[in-house]
């Protein structure tokens, strides 16, 4: 088996680029929509605000009339009515008239300004001193200042964050289209596995994969089905992973330790259609066994059957599908000289302690990059292709474990 | 209304630091566990890996019977048998033997060390040829390596990531004690608000606070539980106050615009119970109104009602309580001058672009602060309380707006 087609990591990336995942369209409530991603522009169907709103409590009234107006010499307006938060002003406003208004009560026509009630003084149910002057529109939001009706407010793509599901709410919007959430088959191959929560014989294992990618397909917004541990046999391998590519968008399977599994995987990729297999081998530590195909706009990835080389797979190339920004990197300086062999990207899990000149790295070197790695790590410094290692005190990036970013950014 | 007793905000996350919300504990399956936060330490009820286990495919040996070997002088060994992956070794290796194994196999007694497949060359059914020498333990991965029996995997209250999770499935564990999620009332205040979905009349406007404040609660990992738009009275808002601050641990009230609103706020978390009020005006901008109480150990926050103002308060006060890791900040250039007013910190909504010398802040200037600006802002500027401003050039932190990280950290 040799990997006679090693692909760089940029390689990789150009054919990752390429893929386009089909994606059905559905409509959801803005409460259930958080997270989900537009599949239509959203123009705004009224405007913000719908009509002119006062910004403070007080005297709305129109701004000549109260040009110059001070604390020595106020200037007297009729009061002609209160205006109730929620209602519409009952009649317009005249000159040299005033009306009581509270924060977000909407102006009646004929006024343009709000003097603040700290300005004024009421001297009797009709009558009012005004001791200050107001600019045209001061203390009043217009009618569209914020959103003008008919503008292109959320574009086609956005994700829908608590921020624009309020904005969605103030225009009075109740369902938006989104994309259905990507459905992703996870296989498990390894005649040595057995699920948790069954008995682990000696010589067998628990199949840790499973609930990790169910976990990290999750964890990215999609929607896992998950297709047990497959039986090292290449008919029922590829009937599974055919059966999987139907009623999925995606697919993983990890695995294939076994002697001629690897093979199986690539034989039954080919054979169920095409493009079929479109990377087999990729030049990085850990990983390199990584199989990468489709059929057709549904992607298959094949990773390695080591819980640290699967989940490191599927940050690296299932991840920058499902969910892109999920990727995090900082840079810290490594706090002990890290040999790298030139022409493969290395992956070392570190751990990162924050001190006063900034973060530190410090390498977890084990025999074997396996699971209990996972738990100990912060992230995994990458080491580029180029490189032959960092010396102690050179700068590195480092690509964040998720849920390792609380103390970093501050 | 004075803000007699404005704090600033160092003081007011003092007060938040040493809020204590009571949490339950339940027990999670470890497939649904994501994102939950141990409220165990988990220790290893097994080792990892469980038994020597090889690591390539090949021959396990006793390593000082192939000392010496190499392609121009092999050793015979004797082959005396295939150990099946998943099965237990039949019988132990004798010296002088080898035995077929695939990666994962589970290695007999006797072997130490595992010579691959591509040194070896078998003669017979019962002979093999080994051409290259093998350190002791080489290409095995012994017992416990990984991860010891009886050894601390998880702390309590690490969040479930996939990785942790992956790591408690090859444990062998089923379930976990986690902290229940957080329950959080909200509450809206305004007789100028109607719900979505409901019809707008001229002078009524969409509640968007408690959307957005569902959605954001959801995404802190918390339980929105949703109490409605409730009568500006001041014994309607105090029992359902009371009412939230029975079922929840935490509350969120946002409004009280209209007169007199702000101190029926005051006086009902006051009359329902200890501690009540502890913060009333906080020197920051937007967002100086802003109330800050608990009844025993359940927060209560009073927001603005202004939509923008009232996500700013969640994002910096709510959130703290709820998922402090949510809160990412950015450095970059601000391209324009920008005054600020001292002694209170301003939040300036800006747009980042991404240049080749770095990250570039645009304030997005507008009249109000409005809900516009929450889909057009990438985030926000923090112009701390000491500083007067920042010039066109210098430095200046940005808290993220959620969803916003996919390329800066690039």
């Amino acid at each position: 088996m040799g990997y006679l087609t090693v692909k760089t990591v940029e390689e990789v990336n150009g054919i990752l680029a390429n893929f386009r995942i089909k994606r059905q369209v559905e409509k959801v409530k803005i409460f259930e929509g958080l997270n989900r991603e537009l599949a239509e522009d959203v123009y705004a169907p009224i405007s913000l605000p719908p009509f002119n709103r006062s910004a403070v409590d007080g005297y709305c009234v129109n701004w000549e009339d109260v040009a110059g107006a001070s604390e020595s010499l106020p200037i007297f307006l009729k009061v002609v009515g209160n205006i109730e938060m929620g209602q519409k002003p009952k009649g317009q406003l005249e000159r040299e008239q005033a009306m009581v208004v509270a924060t977000g009560s909407m102006l009646p026509e004929g006024a343009n300004a709000v003097v603040m009630v700290e300005e004024t003084e009421r001297l009797a149910e009709d009558e009012v001193a005004i001791y200050s002057s107001v600019a045209c529109y001061e203390n009043v939001l217009v009618e569209g200042e914020d959103v003008k009706k008919g503008e292109l407010v959320l574009a086609k793509g956005t994700k829908l964050t608590p921020e624009n599901i309020s904005l969605l709410a103030a225009l009075g919007i109740t369902e938006v289209e989104v994309f259905q959430k990507i459905q992703v088959g996870i296989l498990s191959t390894g005649d040595e596995l057995v699920e948790v929560g069954e008995e682990a014989k000696l010589g067998q294992i628990y199949n840790s994969n499973g609930p990790g990618l169910i976990a990290a397909v999750s964890s990215c917004g999609a929607i896992p089905r998950y297709y047990g541990i497959i039986e090292d046999d290449f008919n029922v391998l590829k009937e599974s992973l055919e059966k999987a590519v139907k009623e999925c968008q995606l697919v993983i399977l990890t695995g294939g330790t076994s002697i001629g599994t690897k093979d199986y995987v690539v034989k039954a990729i080919d054979g169920i259609g095409k493009p079929g297999v479109l990377v087999h081998g990729i030049a990085i530590k850990p990983g390199k066994p990584t199989i990468i195909g489709a059929i057709d706009s549904t992607p298959i990835f094949g990773l390695s059957g080591n819980p640290f080389s699967a989940l490191l797979g599927f940050r690296l190339f299932v991840q920058k599908l499902l969910a892109p920004s999920k990727e995090i990197f900082v840079k810290g300086k490594v706090a002990r000289n890290i040999p790298s062999t030139g022409g493969r990207q290395d992956y070392i899990p570190v751990t990162i302690v924050k001190k006063e000149d900034g973060l530190w790295l410090n390498p977890l070197f084990s025999k074997s990059n396996s699971i209990g790695v996972l738990s100990k790590m912060d992230g995994l410094l990458v080491i580029e292709a180029a490189s032959e290692g960092l010396e102690a005190g050179q700068i590195g990036k480092v690509m964040l474990k998720e849920g390792i970013n609380d103390d970093l950014f501050k």
